[in-house]
C-alpha cells in the first residue's frame, strides 16, 4: 500500500520522531501549520477515527495528552489545539488516522471562522439533537 | 463558580442534549461554526487537556468516536474534525474543557491555513524533535 505514514512508521522515510510506544508514534508534521505541529499517528493502518477500534482510539488520546503537553513546553507556547480531520471534505491530506498537535501564541492569526447562524430556531436545533441522540443507541 | 458548562451538566441552563453517561454529556454547541456542532464536555470540571487525569482523557476519546459517527450520520456530513482548543491563545471560550465534534462537507470554506514555511530546514526541526522528546520522558 503506497502510504506515506505505513512508510514512515516501517523507517522507509525518515521522520523527526518525538515519541514512540508499541501503538503508536509521534513526528514532527514536515509542513507545519506552526513550529513545533506534532502528528500523532497509530502504527495500525485505519483510515480515519470511523474504522479505529475504539480502544485505540481511547489509548491515542492519553499519549496526545502526554506528547502535547511536551509540544506546549518545549515550544513555550501559550495555547494547543489538538485536531483530527476525518475525511478529504474535513482537510484529511494523509489517510492513515492521525492527531495534530499545534502550538499556539496570542494573535497568531489561525481559527476556524463561525460564518453566521446555522439553526433557524430552538426548534430545528431541538429536533437535530433528538435524531443524533437516537443513533448514539 | 461561574461556569456555563458546569451550570448546563448541573441541569441550571438548558441544552439539546445528544449524550449523556457517568463522566461525560455531550449537547449542540449553541453558536455553531457547522450544523450539528456538538460538544462533549466532561461532568467534573477541567480547565482543558492539561488539568485532566489520563483516564478521563483516554475515556473521553471512546465516547467522541461514538457521537462523532452518530453526528455524520445524522447530518449525512462527509467529514468530521474533531477539535480540542486548550488555553484562550488556542481559541478556547469556555474554560471547561470541551471537545468540538464539527460536521463537513465539500467546500464549505473552512480550514487551518497554512501561513508560510516555519522552519530554516531539516536541522531546526531535528533539534526541536529532540528536546520535545526529551519532554516526553
Ligand atoms: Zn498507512
Ligand atoms: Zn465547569
Amino acid at each position: 500500500m503506497d502510504c506515506i505514514f505505513c512508510k514512515i512508521i516501517s523507517g522507509e522515510i525518515p521522520c523527526s520522531k518525538i515519541y514512540e510506544d508499541d501503538l503508536f508514534i509521534a513526528f514532527l508534521d514536515i509542513r507545519p501549520i506552526r513550529k513545533g505541529h506534532t502528528l500523532i499517528v497509530p502504527k495500525r493502518h485505519f483510515e480515519s477515527l470511523f474504522d479505529t477500534p475504539v480502544e485505540e482510539s481511547a489509548a491515542i488520546y492519553a499519549v496526545t495528552a502526554k506528547v502535547a503537553a511536551a509540544v506546549r513546553e518545549a515550544t513555550k507556547s501559550t495555547g494547543i489545539n489538538i485536531i483530527q480531520n476525518n475525511g478529504a471534505d474535513a482537510g484529511q491530506e494523509v489517510f492513515h488516522s492521525h492527531i495534530h498537535i499545534i502550538p499556539r501564541s496570542h494573535d497568531d492569526g489561525l481559527k476556524f471562522e463561525r460564518q453566521h447562524d446555522e439553526y433557524s430556531g430552538f426548534e430545528e436545533m431541538g429536533k437535530l439533537a433528538h435524531r443524533i441522540h437516537s443513533l448514539t443507541e
